[in-house]
């Protein structure tokens, strides 16, 4: 397995996407270099992105969380998230009806921005079911998960919905140690028991790699040879960068330990064009 | 799709094994005319027993829960439950420690009859799993879904221990037209986050029938082909006891209407030998 | 169920994307009125492109299989095959070595238009691994199942390699009432065998949809408010279409029969826009 | 992880079920010092039987086959295999009509001794179908592959028949790298494509460790605690054991080596209660 450095790799490139959790920071904040690496690649005229699965704020709230815990130069622009594809879908498909969402307010927030109204699950009647055109699953908090998941079946049981997972992560990491039960492994209990087909968005799913491209190219004329993925993940940010045909990159900051990393690549099949130890080398 | 009278087919078997919930009660209360068909039974000297997915308690509040609710007939030794047969494992494999369960006190002092501490999720230490010999789950009431859920993914990440689904259903009738996600459920969502095996216990898995055959030989001599199996499920009790080998009755009191049976047999390829409109026929 | 006059549904856009199996023709040979159909989409001044999961010909072979067979209108330039996404992959990110493939001798000449050396796997030695650059399934004919699907696993065992599944249908269609296994059928058996996780191609998935949409723009400034997809299967078309953002017309001349639609529409939460006959009325 | 001597383990128990593959043979032949363990439990007065997922040929076949590779010992009545489990199946449940297989010639002949015509994949009329009464997959040989595999998912998509998988391997081995497509892989390729739910015998399955119990208990008064069963894979041996309440030996002497053990029995959850080099120690 051959280690290389970030910079030499980065420098190949004209559009660099990062996965945030596991290269940008983790659960004890930022990383070490990450501004330091963010100013180089501002100075070679490297575009970057942030792709993360996370539909529980909105861009500006994802950017400003960056903001305030150290990485100024993040702005809104740079945000691609699953939410935003959950949106795009919502604005082309659902033309009307309220939206019943599994999450907080300020996740369904975002939704409304598209001209849709919004019903938490905690507040809709089972029993009255015509209104609703759609069940949008955004975060795993802000609803009682005995009675509000049940409730989830019982609609989906009961009226043919299109169920939107907007995030597609089964877990998010607390610690070093522990993980929570992220809306995506929610969505993979409800759907058997509910016997309907959900779509969902985020990596590895195509689409918000498509969204981060079709958004690069307005900054400037590109191919997908021009972008290098970064993630931390095989199973999201490396297969689906590969699939959507664009180079990747492994770094072992996150989930994967150097010791592991060639078995894992090994047993998945999953293969990226790099490996680094971090982006800050 | 011929229907027969019940009476008719059960003259022909010297034991009946009952499925619970849709053969002999429903939401409502228990079914017309399960009381004089169970006298019937009694009076041809056909012996019944009752197997049902259930470790929310012992045998004999199951049995005093059938008297309760109008079966006087129902004693402890005619209930063979998916919990006897999680018992018969903790007995047989788990020597000593603590076993964590989900599931309330009431499903845990059934557990301690077989000489075994034990720990709710709710109050164990994540961070100090050494003495934890086994993860149980019981019941789908008792703790806090979304802390003690992640607790178990977290706990099961950290320490290798055997896990037993005492109850394989993933869903329970609440109304006839409302579930609730049951135990077995859970189970589903747990069992790809943490990465282990679980062992399941209760129909359609044989082990539950062949409790029930040992049991229903001591009482007089038996083959297979003296038992009749009688549920409302194709997916586990009709499969179920079609592959232990015993012959098998659909009942159309409960899960299945009569106008879909037909369907369903054909759609799955679970055939029972009879078909019959309740066991009151 | 309303059912919908496809004229009056196609006029509403100004582009459509057609199905080709069920929607254009059949095992019996052209549906009937195909032809004055897209006659009326041409004086219309509506756009049309045939989105097939087919990765067994070249665009132009599909092209000239349809002008042969009764639909002279079919241009190589109206064909988006699965097959075509299959290749830019392999361009953009196979950038060497010998790949390996199941399917025909034909299906392998349109890999090697991108360059790329392809070898059968009936011709592979499975003891000399080290050249292979990626597995590619085309085609279920061109090879001996029992012997070559076992090298195939075998292959994958020993070496990491990306494997493309260039067209993710399970089945397809022989006559009114058989079916044969198809290429991606045996994706799903490889698959678990061989430990790897492969990458399909073709609808439901949404890298066809995008690659036609692109394409469609290139002839005329449209939105995805602007295209009707066009398919009669829901777990195909019209699934991947939704999630897409497109609208959808499920049409009763293939895969689903009038009096199933509904059933099928409230038990899989799938749900078109429109419901026609076929595309000729 | 602590590797214990064999004979200390097995003089603890009555009785032992014996893996065949990986743990008394492999794909060279007979594994050394097996003859010398089995005399050394002859002369302890410790019982012991085979346990083997095969329905290829008979007990006797299978017994015979033990004896001229070199293990004189082992007889007809030492044999238990997932082959006699479905047979026992077929004897209770499928009265008459024909049994339709896939396999050899030689694989039917068992089927036939409980009394049922057999007929070959290859050899039905699926268009005529109303005789058949099961279907059967006994062996990977004796049929062509994309023939009568497609000819299986006809059959059972037009009629509703009881479908037996009298294997439950998915892989067996051809040498240290290789390995065959096993029956039980082509079971999980037709099930979903016949749309069908299949019953599958075998180990991990808990009928062919209740079937060998009982068979052990016509020859000595015992309990479960008194068997110990000996595997040399944890999906199979080791968990099919747990989940019957008997206790376990792993041996490294077939599928797991050494090294990875300790990982294996940690990321499936599945413990052993004793480990050993192989059963010659």
């Amino acid at each position: 397995m051959n280690i290389e450095s970030f910079k030499e790799v980065a420098k190949q490139y004209k559009v660099i996407f990062l996965d945030s959790y596991g290269v940008l920071r983790n659960y004890e904040g930022i990383l070490q270099g990450v501004n330091e690496m963010l100013q180089f690649l501002k100075e070679e005229g490297i575009a970057y992105y942030v792709l993360t699965n996370d539909a529980s704020r909105s861009p500006k709230q994802l950017a400003e969380a960056f903001n305030s815990r150290g990485i100024p130069e993040i702005s809104e622009d740079k945000i691609i998230s699953s939410g935003m594809i959950a949106n795009e879908y919502l604005e082309n498909k659902i033309k009307g009806g309220t939206v019943v969402y599994l999450g907080t307010e300020c996740s369904a927030h975002y939704i409304e921005t598209v001209g849709l109204n919004t019903i938490s699950i905690s507040d809709i009647d089972v029993d009255k079911v015509d209104d609703y055109s759609a069940l949008v699953l955004l975060d795993d908090e802000g609803f009682d998960w005995k009675t509000d998941l049940t409730k989830a079946v019982n609609l989906l049981r009961k009226r043919s919905l299109p169920v939107i997972v907007a995030n597609s992560d089964e877990t998010y990491p607390l610690s070093r140690e522990n993980v929570a039960i992220a809306i995506g492994g929610i969505a993979d209990l409800l759907e058997p028991l509910s016997e309907k087909i959900f779509i969902r968005f985020g990596k590895p799913d195509s689409q918000i790699f498509n969204f981060a491209y079709k958004h690069a190219k307005k900054d400037q004329a590109i191919t997908k040879r021009d972008i290098l993925m970064v993630g931390d993940t095989l199973k999201t940010d490396i297969i689906g960068a590969n699939k959507f045909g664009i180079d990747t990159c492994l770094v072992l900051s996150g989930n994967i330990l150097a010791q592991n990393a060639e078995l894992l690549i090994q047993s998945t099949g999953i293969i990226p064009n790099y490996i680094c130890e971090s982006i800050a080398t």
